[in-house]
């Protein structure tokens, strides 16, 4: 479960999608959420749209490796097709924030790795948080707000990662991908490889 | 300090090399011996070499991270020199068996990524072991048991990579190299670039 966070404004969305479209054995983490579908949405491509009784229900049930809910709307993370997908040799992107990150790495059963994403300085965070510059000097103190409280989490990673440059940035998240993959713990025929070397 | 071993035949020194010679930051472990210089050998590059009472004096004073006797030579690993690098930001890459790894790995004061590399087959490893055809099948035999003696401490490494094709295993062992170095915890600069971001 490879764990990808930043505060809003740098560049995860652009690097977690690279990081789909050009490997193969890496998939989403397709959340379930009870808010509503959007124009151009896909059930079960975006979200898995529920309502909320059902998302209640599955939180009883213990569905869910972790789930929150934010301005009213709940997201959740569904555990059968994680591990479904893991045990048939996928690994998986996991965009969350950090609250949803530690609930994840306090699961016995998860192997997570986490890596956070951080903006080459506060004027450019700044800068790509203003947009178009359309939006009122509160609303852009808010987001910076936010940002900054997201930023003060960035001990709870394993790895970080400053995107100073795209491409830059994206071949180093890359690497520690594959690094990851090449831990004696992660690879699966291993221990039937060496009895053959060995006998 | 980043560790590669191996069962000779494996293909660790060529990988080693080019580590060394494409990668400014990591720098040789070079280790203190008594065992004679032989021709070609450069005191200071290849080992540091030492008679006998200077070697069993730098053991008592704790000079070595790691040491060992093998074949009535001694071989150990400076403390000082390893930490005065690591403090001016570079790396060390150690070429070392499992004994040593473990010693190395014990050490409280010691930040170390442990790779092994494996032969793609027992064909292609006796292959490598045979070399030039001159050798008698007892010593063959002999170095076939060592090899698979010490592929038989898979286990204590972090790392495990496959060398199928010489390349390929470079670029893999790059990777973990560059990955590890992005792990938070040894990113020194990283709490004061944080704490300019978010005041």
């Amino acid at each position: 479960m490879f764990i990808l966070s930043s505060p809003s404004g740098a560049g995860k969305t652009t690097i977690a999608r690279k990081l789909l479209a050009q490997d193969d054995r890496i998939k989403p983490s397709i959340s379930a959420t009870t808010r509503p579908m959007r124009p151009g949405e896909v059930d079960g491509e975006d979200y898995y749209f529920v309502d909320r009784p059902t998302f209640d229900q599955m939180v009883e049930d213990g569905a869910f490796l972790e789930w929150a809910e934010v301005f009213g709307n709940c997201y959740g993370t569904p555990r059968a097709e994680i591990f479904h997908g893991l045990k048939h040799g996928h690994d998986f992107l996991f965009d969350i924030d950090w609250q949803g990150t530690q609930q994840l790495h306090q699961r016995a059963e998860a192997d997570v790795v986490r890596v956070f994403l951080l903006p080459p300085s506060i004027d450019a965070l700044e800068t790509r948080l203003r947009g178009r510059g359309t939006d009122s000097d509160t609303v852009i103190a808010d987001r910076m707000a936010r940002a900054k409280a997201e930023i003060s989490h960035w001990d709870a990673y394993d790895y970080v990662v400053v995107n100073d440059d795209m491409e830059h940035c994206f071949a180093e998240v890359s690497q520690i991908l594959h690094a990851e993959r090449m831990r004696r713990t992660r690879q699966t025929g291993l221990v039937d490889f060496v009895r053959k070397l060995t006998r």
